[in-house]
């Protein structure tokens, strides 16, 4: 036993931004923590989601204990349905955790099968070698929790996403005693947001948006008021439904995952929405515009979500209107900008005031906030955790001014493993991790050929060139025949299209002068003729894919 | 006479942000107001560059009697390869304007064929109806100029791209006092940059940006520092180079475009390189680290730009050490944050300290520099340009709130024929523009059903099915045969396809039972079913193309 240590292996993370899922490992136990997914990168074509690879889970199956899941958010939920069905074990979460959860698996039809618990804050779980609490936390969406991991080998603190509010919409203050009193009793490891560290200061409580609302609802009381914001962020949503009341409008709520969000936050007692306040979309034509505010989704400019399909005018239910004010109750998760830019204009254009700056608070602590979170903690080793590398070394570089130790600092790629005690830590290995792609109903069948292809494709586009040659013989009996899709010609394509035409019947000449009959070889001449033809004439270099049949 | 207006059409702008190009039209008289090309929507696969689609001039070609350019950015200079090569007539610009002209003529072996004119600020030049005056403005390159165009309807003022600098770096403050001069005698109209109109208060001088880099130098006395920055930006190279003369360093210069542009401002005499500052690159390894200073494009995270290549490690002469200092003295234009973040990452990780934020300064007005121009001019009518819907709209405002009509304010669209004169100004008709664009040698021939198709192939991929029918009896002699690329299959690959196959043969079968012999048809039946059965089993519309072909 006292030979043995914690590993800490992050499964997902700095190369998958949002892929929150991180092994705890003690002996024969392990427990998870989060179960999130990733949105695709640029050059992923066609991919919806990317999930983490789980053959470190699979492969130890026997000891893997359950899944902490610190909050409600999809980064830190969404791969649940495509995990939980290879790894069967239960989930521990808070109660609207579970219940967004809950939806989720619902979809999936999984609600039959997979174990759900729901802890409350304080409460300790144990589990195999560990024991797990969880502790009160502030976040961009309710019933955000910390959790103290009690190992053999020492407690470690794992924040989630967090914030301090020290005016919180709903419910408590972060839990800053319990902070202080397990540090006080001695951390060995603390796994800390490193959203923020690049900004200076605190961040600003949620109730300070509900300051901003009010004076905006005050100054356009003729107008009508769309306000998107994210569909988890209840506490906005609730601060919006507040105001409108205050002022005497009613509230449509419009999206389907903040329809779903909102129902369950209001069934678990999460959200408090007066009587006769919210109104069904249908009913909107029945109320003065200046009586109404719609709530939706679409703040980062989603393509699918409700706000871009009211600014380009696709949506069925709303039209925008000159008297329309629209406000943008968020601020752009970087990649976002250009999309959120053209529903912008798209909504000027339409002669509506959009309204998005000073709208919106961030759900992650701050430079100070972390100095405060380390100052009541004092880990010997400290895991910044959750963003990009920039962010973690940020956050390192707190760390380090407040007194951890330089080499007891651990910025962790995907699937290092971190092992540790009292003692000493290290990276000791790595687990090998590799993007899990979701596209359509397929998992994981999207390797990188398919994807270089699909680039290659889509800036190049394709000629196909079909050959039928005789059997035995070997002649060539119909073709070649030259077929192309998103391939443009400088010229005329039609002379362009006849010269290449006429190369290759010399070529597939020469092939039989030469009595070549190797297919292969017989494809090879093709494509290099053919390619380096285009390429001079074009200078482009498409996709050639010559085919040959035999009759 | 009298009954005549001013025309004015915008042939580039709204839709396509960054092409700048704008008729002035009186009776038999037309002068353009630069020749910008913007660079691909995310839409655009594909695609290097889209042009300005200049029917309207070649459809007036005897009225055109030459291109002013306000200055030597790209998005007012880049088409002139493409359009004059169409339209010859002469280009009027000032000194370094035309240098940097001159540079991208010779790319295209142009040099001999377009007649360029220097011209002062202040001096006047008649063309046809016209007469058009050079003003000095400041911009974040230098010999930017304002125009001030006289038609027999009125005087036009074009401000270009501008700023109000007090202490430029290198030549006068812009020509406030020609600004107030014109305004005091009456302005028609005027044609203001909206770039920063959203922006409250003014913007800083470039000369502000010389302290930040001071205080870098100051603290990072022991560090190579790399400098990242737009290649145009002469002035911000100089303040650089000041630097590392005061500091003892010498000066590496990489990148093509910087290179370019620096000689060609230090031959016209715009830039002051002290003796032995600047060293080859090849030289680099002969000094200590901290005696060297590197300038480098690539600031927007251009993925071919020297900067991203030092950072993915993919640079040949230059590796990055932990003892590297990184400053990126740009901003991100929107939509290249990701691309910038990925190699502030990459540089971290290799350990290197980056600086990204407050080294860096506006070269467009904001708004309060806005009023001052509005305040100098007094137009009669106000037409934003520069800058995406949103920013017209602030701008807007803004003349707005100065005095100027609402009814004499035009946001215009491309292609908008806006006409004028003292009595009033209507928007009349349209002209036609679409977007013309640049796929390797090819302009013009990429249009929206190959874009369509690139779309689809990217994210779908494409399966490809060949049969072969004998002619006459049009039996089937080989195939269906399948080939995919860039398309995956959820279960076994293998077994997919031989169910496609194996469907596939009975269509063919029935086809001929049915004895249909219309290709069309056949074709139609090939791809009806085999989609139909791939988007059951796979969930995917992959692009399906049937080819047939006769023996």
């Amino acid at each position: 036993m006292a030979d043995s240590k914690l590993k800490i292996i992050p499964l997902g993370g700095l190369e998958q931004i949002g892929m929150n899922i991180t092994v705890f490992e003690y002996e024969d136990s392990i427990i998870v923590v989060d179960c999130g997914l990733s949105f695709p990168e640029d050059d992923m074509l066609g991919i919806d989601l990317v999930i983490p690879d789980i053959s470190y889970l699979k492969d130890n199956i026997d000891k893997v204990k359950g899944f902490f899941i610190t909050h409600g958010h999809e980064d830190h939920i969404g791969a649940i349905p495509y995990v939980l069905r290879e790894i069967n074990v239960p989930i521990y979460a808070t109660k609207l955790t579970i219940g967004i959860i809950d939806n989720k698996l619902k979809e999936h039809d999984m609600l039959r099968t997979v174990k759900r618990k729901v802890v409350r804050y304080g409460q300790h779980i144990n589990l195999g070698c560990f024991r797990v609490e969880f502790i009160k936390t502030n976040h961009s969406i309710q019933d955000a929790a910390a959790l103290a991991i009690y190992s053999p080998a020492g407690v470690v603190i794992h924040t989630g996403d967090f914030k301090v509010d020290y005016t919180p919409v709903f419910g408590d203050t972060i839990d800053l005693q319990r902070f202080g009193e397990l540090g006080k009793k001695g951390v060995l490891a603390l796994l800390c947001d490193s959203t923020n560290a690049e900004r200076a200061g605190f961040t600003m409580s949620e109730k300070t948006v509900g300051k901003a609302l009010d004076t905006i609802f005050a100054d356009h009381k003729k107008n009508r008021i769309i306000i998107s914001t994210f569909a988890s962020n209840v506490d906005r949503v609730q601060q919006i439904i507040n105001c409108a009341y205050n002022y005497g409008r009613k509230v449509v709520i419009e999206g389907r995952s903040m329809v779903s969000i909102i129902s369950t936050a209001s069934e678990l007692g999460y959200i408090h929405i007066p009587e006769h306040t919210l109104i069904d979309i249908e009913k909107l034509k029945d109320y003065p515009d200046e009586m109404t505010v719609l709530i939706t989704t679409g703040s980062q400019g989603e393509s699918m979500a409700a706000l871009s399909r009211i600014a380009s005018g696709m949506h069925r239910k709303v039209a925008v209107k000159p008297n329309d004010l629209i406000v943008l109750s968020s601020s752009p998760i970087p990649g976002n900008e250009k999309a959120i830019t053209k529903i912008i204009n798209e909504l000027s254009m339409k002669g509506a005031e959009v309204i998005f700056q000073d709208v919106h608070v961030s759900g992650h602590a701050c430079a100070e906030d972390i100095k405060l979170i380390y100052s009541l903690v004092r880990p010997k080793y400290a895991i910044p955790v959750h963003g990009e590398y920039k962010h973690l070394k940020a956050q390192a570089k707190i760390a380090e001014e407040l007194g951890v130790l330089k080499e007891n600092i651990f910025l962790m790629f995907s699937g290092d493993i971190l092992e540790l005690d009292e003692d000493s830590a290290k990276i000791t290995g790595k687990v090998h991790v590799s993007d899990v792609m979701v596209d359509g109903l397929g998992v994981g069948d999207v390797g990188n050929i398919v994807l270089r292809d699909r680039q290659h494709l889509a800036e190049e586009g394709i000629i196909i060139v079909v050959l039928t040659l005789e059997a035995g013989s070997g002649m060539a009996l119909a073709g070649p025949d030259i077929v192309s899709r998103g391939f443009v010609y400088v010229r005329g394509s039609e002379s362009l299209m006849e010269e290449a035409k006429h190369l290759l019947n010399g070529t597939v000449e020469s092939c039989m002068d030469k009595h070549i009959t190797d297919w292969g070889r017989i494809k090879a001449e093709i494509k290099d003729t053919l390619g380096e033809f285009v390429w001079k004439e074009t200078k482009r270099r498409p996709m050639i894919i010559p085919i040959i049949m035999e009759v």
